[in-house]
C-alpha cells in the first residue's frame, strides 16, 4: 500500500510512520496493512506513532514528545489517511499541538501533545523494572504456534513463560511482562516507544477477554532507550462495568524507565 | 466574582461548576476566588470539573463521562471565562467532545472527553481501596495550622498521620492516603471526581517538592460513589528530569473504586 517498497525493518519502521506535507497543518500518510492487528486493522499504537511523528515534524521543534494522549474515535482503515496539526500553544517549557487523523473525511482519532526539553536534573526511581530473563531465555511466541503477519512482522516479543491465554487456560490475574523491540532489533525512537505501549498482547485476556478496544490512551515520554530489548510490564487491575484501564512502563536494558502509559478500553 | 452569592456548600460547588449557554458550542463561565490554591489562582481541578460539566450541559446525553483527558497550558485566573465545546464524533457506545477553556482570548486549557452508557455488567477488581481509620479517628489538618480560605474551605481532608512534608520533614516516599469530600458533605457528583483527583496536596512534596505543576491530566470515571467520604490514594513512583507522574484512585466508603487519574507534572 506504500508508494515506496522498504527493502528493510529499518526503511518499514520509517517509511510506514511518516506522512509528506501537503499545506502548512495538513499531511498526507499511507497507512499500510505491515502493522495489522489480527482483525485486519491497523494497530493502534502505530496509528499513534505515525501521528506523532507528523506532528513532530509539522511543528518542527528539535525536542522528543512529552507526553500524548489521543482518543480512538473509529477503525483505522489500511490505504490513504490525512493528518491535520494544529499548533495550540507555544510555552516556555511545553510546545502543545492537537491532531486528527482523518480517512475519506471521516475522524479516526484526535491527539494532543506536548513537545519541550527537559532542562532540570532531578530524577528520583521509585519503581524497577520487570524481573525477566535474558531475551535469549525466553520464548518466541512465533516458534510456538503464535500469530505471524502484520503486526506480528514489525515487533518481536519475548515471553517467560507461556501465557495462559495462549492455551485457553486464561490465569485470571491480567498482568505479565515481556520482551519487545522493533523488529530486527530497529532503532527505537521516541515515536516507536507510543507504538510499544500498545503492541503486545492485551493483559485483559487472562481474564478470558480476547477482544478490547481502546478508547482513550496516555503515554508519558522519559527518555529514549538505550539499544536493545524493552523490558513490558502490562497489568489490568480494574473491569468496570465493561470498561478497564491497561498500564504499561517501558523499560530499556540498562534499567531504566523509558515511557509509561495508560489507556481506558472497552470490551469487544 | 459571581454573579449569584450562594448560600450554601451545595450551592458554592453547583454555582462555581455551572456555565451559561451563550450561543450554540459556547457557554460562559465565571472563575471565582472561591477555589484558589495557596498561589492564588484556581485549582485545576476546579477548572477540570467546570469544563467537563460544560461539556455534558452542551452535549446534552443523559451519560456520566466516561473519561477526561486534559492538557494545561496556561495559568487560570478568577473571572470571566468561555468554555467551547465541539462535539467530535457520536459513536454508539462513545460521545467524544473536544473543549477548550479561554480567559482573554488567551487559551488555558483543552480537554477531550467521552460520555456514554456502561450497558456490560462485567465487572472484576483486583486492587483494594486504602487501609485508612476512619474519618472520625483520623486528622482534620485544619485543626493542626494547615491552610485555609479558598480551596481549602470547598474540600474537607482527613489525613491518618501527619504528613511529613508539613513538619519540615518530607518522608522520602511520594505517596499517601487521606480522606477526601466536597465541603461539609455536599453530594459527590462525576464532574466533583474530575475535582477530587486533583484537590489533594501532591505527594512529590514528600520528595521535598514543595511546587509541582500539572501538564497533562487523564481521569477514568468508573461510578457515582455512595454518600460519604472518599478514600484516596496518591502516589507518584517515577520523577524523570523534572517531570513526574501522579496516580490517583478515588474509592467511596462502601469500598469501589469510582475513579482513577494520572498526571505529568513538571516540578515548579
Amino acid at each position: 500500500m506504500s508508494s515506496t517498497e522498504p527493502t528493510s525493518d529499518e526503511d518499514v519502521y520509517l517509511v510506514d510512520t511518516t506522512s509528506t506535507a501537503r499545506t502548512p497543518g495538513v499531511r498526507d500518510l499511507v497507512m499500510t496493512d505491515r502493522w495489522n492487528t489480527p482483525i485486519e486493522r491497523p494497530n493502534g499504537g502505530y496509528v499513534l506513532a505515525a501521528m506523532l511523528r507528523g506532528t513532530g515534524d509539522e511543528l518542527g521543534v528539535p525536542h522528543d514528545p512529552l507526553y500524548a494522549a489521543i482518543s480512538y474515535l473509529g477503525p483505522p482503515s489500511v490505504g490513504p489517511a490525512t493528518i491535520e496539526v494544529e499548533p495550540v500553544k507555544q510555552g516556555r517549557r511545553v510546545v502543545t499541538a492537537s491532531t486528527r487523523l482523518l480517512q475519506d473525511g471521516r475522524l479516526v482519532a484526535v491527539m494532543t501533545s506536548g513537545f519541550g526539553p527537559r532542562e532540570d536534573e532531578r530524577t528520583t526511581e521509585l519503581g524497577s523494572p520487570p524481573a525477566l530473563p535474558a531475551p535469549d531465555q525466553c520464548l518466541d511466541p512465533s516458534d510456538h504456534g503464535g500469530p505471524t503477519g502484520g503486526l506480528f512482522d514489525r515487533v518481536d516479543h519475548r515471553f517467560a513463560t507461556v501465557p495462559g491465554w495462549s492455551t485457553g487456560a486464561p490465569s485470571g490475574d491480567p498482568a505479565h511482562d515481556l520482551w519487545q523491540r522493533l523488529a530486527g532489533g530497529r532503532t527505537i525512537d521516541a515515536y516507536a516507544l507510543g507504538f510499544l505501549v500498545d503492541s503486545a498482547p492485551p493483559p485483559v485476556m487472562e481474564l478470558g477477554e480476547m477482544a478490547s478496544m481502546t478508547v482513550q490512551l496516555t503515554v508519558h515520554f522519559h527518555r529514549r532507550p538505550t539499544p536493545g530489548w524493552i523490558a513490558t510490564r502490562l497489568s489490568t487491575r480494574h473491569l468496570v462495568t465493561g470498561f478497564h484501564e491497561e498500564d504499561c512502563e517501558l523499560w530499556d536494558e540498562s534499567g531504566r524507565l523509558v515511557a509509561q502509559s495508560r489507556q481506558l478500553a472497552i470490551l469487544g
